[in-house]
């Protein structure tokens, strides 16, 4: 890739575009944009937010992406997870329906937008890794039960709130009251809907004959359906002044292009959720680009993404709109309608624009339980607790991580929910490299091969003991080192030289160094000398630039027949004699391999 | 050890003291003594809190720690790092010289005493290791500097005041007409004196033929001189007249014995500091305590530790006291005197009773300017740059951390210095690690060896490739390795199978095996078959209670050998052939360790 092209990846494959490309893409973009219409005005509401923010998140973060995202199927705009913690991280400083609500909602897209491309810029997305697989799923199941607790209050048409679920369901019992049986009606009936949409039209359609991805992107459209009809009976009913509660006037128009506000206190009290958003989204839409990508045998840059989501989302904060990230099942959609270049995104945000500009009149009579019936039914989706017993069935410790994220995020809300489990996940790591491996190990008869005294008949020495050590030496775990050195010499007072063999250490840090010198200095105040063998070659060079090995006591041994030989010599010898009498036999055993080490 | 002397180590010391330990322990208590009056009312000073306080702290904490502690030399008592974060944490919340002050510190005692012991209750002394060696030294360099610098004002006899370097020395100059030029007289020459002391007095008092250790003792006394000599100084020249700060009244008696406070907001505002302030009170302690009990080829137990110093602070706060820890140089004194077992703790809480209850009128004309000259004295001797440098030529990312943690620490604070480091350097090990050491292999002609192909000349097959990992696979390298197969997989179409070769690899965790499951998932869709060797057994266990080895559409082979003699028997065949040819050379190469892997 070329200089400017890494940067701007339209340069490569806007070079090759052609009629059959264009064509492709305006079809997936013609999908797309149904499916979004629905999504983006009620994740808008999700996220507390005028129904027309979610349009606007829909146009230009679309052209931003396809100018500088490198994934050929990602389509870009409002998702639940990040609209949820965009109404946490907003609700915290300004009142729902505010102006001041709105300006915060765009500097938090602004400065998500500023931080990705910062992360971009200085190759961070490794960042992302920190976030562990149980992690993600059980903060998405999570966030996915509180996204449809949140919604069941415009199905019951009475008013609720709370950041999380103990807190939202003690609100909508206590509002239960107020329940309009109208907005019920329409609610329920448009949840059933959609959840057979999902389930049952699908093969109904297959078996009229369609072929089998027409219909299943057929199937997704449902929430347009669903839209239209109860826009028809609120009409033909009158529902709206029955009190069903409907969207009401959305401003026709362009989005408004707007300067970011350069409130210093509105950002600091924001930053703290605007990299948890980026973070967040950027996993959530580098996984399925990734996946997208692989299935055709393509690559995508995971920081040229940030940069490209970086972007997406500085326009959303420019132009009237929310945070955005790559939809999980709306990029499957737009892979399987055959995009095939980011052009495709543009195109959407084509269509989403004519939407903004014609279509808002026709939604004044939507009513908002339908809304949230299709974000009930899109997170329903999401949420799976057989993971948890799959998890507990491979890793205790994995599990603990996924349900302290769960239980964090329930019960404390999204922010704390995702910093606990990443925090869990990255200590219980920490815990497991602090209690290392090792062995002491001795030599098998007529080999030159060293193993655990505790598993296999070996030649030991009493003056003579050898440590193996099956990790790299780090902070976590060179106390542990220490201590387990300390120990042994205690209990043998015969010792005369300590081995610590390294075949398995790839890096020794600074702690760890100054651990070994702890230990060189102490046991030669005790009489024994230290010494190491099997050094790895680049462990050696960072050896060589400190004082280590100048003070060490002993020697540094090649190998650890070489160290046997050297300090046990009658070792030696008995092993010599043994392995004359195997040379011949032992032939065949040259593989370096023993799954029972 | 039996149960309750796991808990109580005095059970298993106590019942074999004799009148030859007893005498040891009378000893060195009697030198720690003198030389711990002057700095427990120095270092109440640094802490913001009346001297007494500081004589309180070193009486009930070291009977506390005397049953419980497990370390034959530690000399439990305030010090100056903890002092300096008592001061932090309090002067938050409190205002100097006000009885809240007070109350907050006997309960920032208590919190770290009970955090401490919960911690050793359950076995979680490893939550240490995370502090690595350049963020403790890096930290103590620039606490000191912190330290000296907060003092300067009593040097002075000024008024200054600010929690980190630059607002203590802004402060400072602001203040610095208020200049009294008799305490600049007293300060100066304190200081004067104890750095000579420090340096002069031992070479001299060798020379003039004392012992090497009884005149480094001696020379340890120096503080004790220098109060006694500017007593004296004050009283013949009335300098408490002319605005020299002295100490005055300090109340005789024993300590007070109180209930702790249950005022939830308060404890609330402190524990996020106890826990800091324990940990790291902790990692002090635990290493000088570790290193003079390996000295004498003694053991510590550090979680036992943790309870003996829980006890110390909770014993602390119940008696007018501040948190405690033990103290570098008094351990060190207090082993070169020959203390032999815990009760020289006790003994020496029994010479400051005796000072609380008989020496504090002595102590009235003590000029302020000399306890600061002590804490001068004592924390420069802390302050090592060279560590920088040293650190710099071994590991540049160790040296990042040790960077961060001192410009952290005096720019913003000691609290947040400490949290940046520690922040850092697990950030650094787990970026580390998420790009392991991974080579495409290929074997060896002649021999069963695979190794690098780019380092070796190596037989490979265009259909087959073999992938070597080295690091454990986990959440922070998971998605490394997706990365790396999609990308062998689409530069070269000719692929069919891929091999990963895992013998160095430890564990793989929940996140892990989900990549592996996506790459195994995307090879299928490109038709190429995903294959595993050389699992080790821990691992294959894990992996075969998930669905993985159901779903892998290759094999898992026992060993790279058998996994290239399965997949592209044509080379297996041409191995064989050069083996022949080789086999009788190759007779003696069989330690499995090769240093150019």
């Amino acid at each position: 890739m070329s200089g400017l092209s890494r940067y701007f990846p339209v340069l490569d494959w806007g070079r090759e575009y052609s009629r059959g490309l264009l064509i492709d893409d305006v079809v997936a973009a013609v999908i797309v944009t149904i499916m979004l219409i629905p999504q983006s005005l009620a994740y808008a509401l999700l996220a507390g937010l005028p129904p027309e923010v979610g349009l606007y998140a829909s146009i230009l973060p679309l052209v931003a992406y396809a100018l500088f995202g490198t994934s050929r199927a990602l389509a870009v705009g409002p998702v639940a997870v990040v609209s949820l913690m965009t109404a946490t991280a907003v609700g915290r400083i300004a009142q729902t329906g505010s102006p001041e609500y709105l300006t915060a909602a765009l500097t938090l897209a602004f400065l998500s937008g500023l931080f990705l491309i910062l992360m971009g810029l200085f190759r961070a997305g490794f960042l992302a890794n920190f976030l562990s697989h149980p992690v993600i799923s059980g903060f998405i199941t999570a966030s996915g039960l509180i996204i449809a607790a949140s919604q069941l209050k415009h199905i019951f048409g009475i008013s609720a709130s709370g950041h999380n679920l103990l807190e939202i369901i003690v609100s909508l019992i206590e509002h239960l009251k107020e329940l309009n049986p109208y907005t019920v009606a329409v609610g329920v009936t448009a949840t059933l809907f959609l959840f057979w949409v999902r389930k049952g039209l699908k093969p109904l359609l297959v078996r009229f004959g369609l072929g089998e991805r027409f219909a299943d992107i057929l199937a997704k459209a449902g929430p347009i359906g669903a839209v239209a009809l109860s826009i028809l009976v609120v009409l033909a009913f009158g529902l709206g002044e029955k009190g069903v509660s409907i969207v009401g006037d959305i401003p026709t128009g362009l989005p408004p292009l707007t300067l970011p506000v350069f409130d210093m206190d509105l950002w600091s009290s924001l930053i703290g959720s605007a990299v948890l958003i980026s973070i967040i989204g950027f996993v959530e839409s580098v996984s399925v680009a990734q996946t997208l990508a692989a299935k055709r045998r393509q690559r995508i840059d995971a920081d040229q993404e940030l940069i490209g989501l970086g972007a997406a989302n500085m326009a959303s904060g420019l132009s009237g709109g929310y945070p955005v990230t790559g939809g999980f099942a709306r990029s499957v959609v737009n892979f399987d309608a055959g995009a095939r270049t980011p052009a495709a995104g543009a195109y959407t945000a084509v269509g989403i624009c004519l939407a903004a500009l014609f279509l808002t009149p026709l939604l004044f009579h939507l009513p908002k339980a339908t809304l949230a019936a299709t974000i009930i039914v899109a997170v329903l989706s999401l949420v799976d607790f057989r993971l948890l017993a799959q998890t507990w069935r491979y890793s205790k410790s994995d599990f603990l991580a996924m349900l302290a994220t769960i239980l964090g995020t329930l019960g404390l809300g999204v922010e704390i929910g995702v910093i606990l489990g990443v925090g869990l996940s990255i200590l219980l790591f920490l815990y497991r490299t602090s209690r290392p491996h090792c062995a002491i190990v001795g030599q098998v008869p007529g080999t030159e091969h060293f193993r655990n005294v505790n598993r296999h008949q070996v030649l030991t020495s009493k003056e003579l003991v050898t440590l193996r050590i099956d990790e790299s030496l780090y902070f976590a775990n060179a106390r542990f080192l220490e201590d387990r050195i300390y120990e042994l010499v205690a209990k043998q007072p015969e010792i005369r030289h300590v081995v610590l063999m390294c075949p398995a250490v790839n890096d020794v840090d600074a702690s760890a160094l100054e651990s070994l010198e702890a230990i060189n200095h102490l046991l030669k105040d005790a009489g024994v000398k230290f010494h190491l063998s099997e050094v790895k070659g680049p462990v050696m060079d960072r050896l060589k630039r400190s004082h280590f090995l100048d003070d060490l006591t002993g020697e540094v041994f090649l190998s650890q027949f070489d160290a046997m030989h050297a300090l046990a010599p009658e070792l030696a010898e008995m092993a010599a004699r043994s392995l004359k009498n195997r040379e011949n036999e032992a032939t065949r055993q040259r593989s370096g391999f023993d799954p029972s080490i």
